[in-house]
């Protein structure tokens, strides 16, 4: 299968060379030249469960792909939100009527963009419990196990969906076809839309802020916001559910020292942050139906604040 | 008269000096005990205008006052909001029927503490544009020039405050009686309730916050939270101009390098904040009256959070 991984990054390394080794006919597409180059002259090259390893995978700049003949049968999207749309405008030459897109990004409402250049049939959504992490241009760290969930938007299009999910399992990607994906996608986009905003916000891991005495309330109010907009989809969470799996983050025995991926991004790197897709997107969604969503709206406004107070990029 | 200065920062220093070079009997009340030594020691000094004085006036620590008599006609109040009440309390025994209290603290809704230990009758708002830097124990700096508008609650004591704008504007502090002091509150706390808790949470000075896109929005969503709540007081401001008068603290030219008080206090000195008695009143005030504050109350759980993940004393 002619499989395109859009966005070359940790993740999108580990799919890569997981379906290559299942004997996919992987291509890579990222916007980082330096890591692209070191792909192409020397592998693409992971510590894959304390083994080194080497996979031999082509990679391109997105926006060097114009002499590129590729005809996708899959595309995997894993950019960050903002990126979405510029990719795919770069992939255009590579989809055909028939070519699948699964989106494994984080954050809700990437299908209203997805749905520009593929048919809303061929759109597969999809949440994942795997990791990865980036050691510098060309190499990845790979440890653990994990899975995906995946479901089809179009209406019939669940044998689709479940070719898809084979493919992956063939991989050892351990994925299979959801009922309810939009429920795991919301529930994961609660995580991010408290961790994620707050501890960027407030300079803070993740445990140091769960300790505070306004946490509780704090999150509750975001989770209410996110949690009335999904109904009016037709998606059903346990706010108390939901509210223990943010608590879960403030463990110091796990994850509770780290800090979440968009304090990384702000913080660190000071580059722009996915908060449009996250807190920014319930905003959208509560004025589409007419629900008030202070707390998602001001929490979007002050990361976007931050961003242009530190000149992120 | 017997004035008691309860607070003697840089403002209640400048108040005492004025106030002693009048001929006015002033006590200093205050916690800082370096201070305190330093100035029944030295006296207190002060670079007033371009020009050094020492003025000797007896100052007392407010935990140590047990054997002190003084029976006060007049407390001008300049404590940090969250130190009022045990202020008040240290100084009880000073306090008479008659006593008058002058509060010029920053914040709104001091009254409703006041009242606790003084005759409602006897209470003085107030709003001072004076300013004054501390330059360390003993010591402090004066320059400009400043005034003060006052009002008694009280019905029918306008008499009263009269004669004490007299004294102070006797020792050249300016002062007049207000109609509409709670108007000056309320707007100088919309500024508080804006450039205070935002360009703390956002770590920012005030020009380079005013800059970002997201600083009128925020800001305007801030203030109508402020006016829904003075309206129900029957407090009216105008809207475009509160904001005209916040966006001047953007310019550079002025004091938008400056970063506001609570940054100070919270981001330098890695104290408590006086958020309870700015966006906080209005928490409170709007679940008295019925009215959403959304960005009031996420504001002040985010400082507060603050607080506690900065160990904030």
């Amino acid at each position: 299968m002619n499989i395109v991984i859009a966005g070359a990054g940790a993740m999108g390394s580990r799919f890569g060379i997981m379906l290559k080794q299942a004997g996919e006919n992987v291509i890579l597409v990222d916007g980082w030249q330096q890591h692209i180059d070191e792909i192409n002259q020397n592998g693409l090259k992971a510590n894959f469960n304390g083994e080194e390893i080497t996979e031999f995978i082509p990679a391109y700049n997105q926006n060097d792909l114009s002499e590129v003949e590729f005809s996708a049968d899959l595309v995997i999207l894993f950019t960050k939100a903002m990126q979405l749309d510029n990719m795919l405008q770069s992939l255009d030459n590579m989809l055909g009527k028939d070519t699948i897109v699964l989106c494994l990004l984080n954050g809700i409402g990437h299908e209203d963009v997805i749905k520009k250049y593929v048919d809303y049939d061929n759109i597969l959504l999809g949440n994942t419990m795997w990791t990865a992490g980036m050691e510098g241009p060309g190499k990845v760290t790979l440890f653990g196990n994990g899975s995906i969930d995946l479901q089809n938007l179009g209406e019939g299009k669940e044998d689709m969906a479940q070719n898809i999910a084979d493919v992956l399992t063939n991989a050892d990607l351990n994925a299979r076809v959801s009922q309810d994906i939009l429920t795991s996608i919301y529930r994961k986009a609660c995580v991010n839309g408290t961790m994620n905003g707050l501890c960027t916000i407030l300079d803070s891991n993740m445990a140091d802020f769960g300790d505070t005495s306004s946490a509780n309330t704090i999150i509750k109010k975001i989770v209410s916001e996110f949690l009335a907009v999904a109904r009016v989809e037709n998606v059903f969470l346990d706010e108390e559910a939901v509210i223990e799996q943010i608590n879960g983050c403030f463990n110091r025995e796990t994850i509770g020292l780290h800090h979440p991926s968009m304090y990384q991004d702000l913080v660190i790197n000071n580059r722009l942050t996915e908060i449009d897709y996250i807190n920014g997107a319930i905003v959208r969604k509560g004025k589409e139906y007419g629900i008030e969503t202070p707390y998602c709206e001001f929490l979007t406004l002050l990361i976007h604040s931050k961003e242009e107070i530190v000149g992120a990029k």
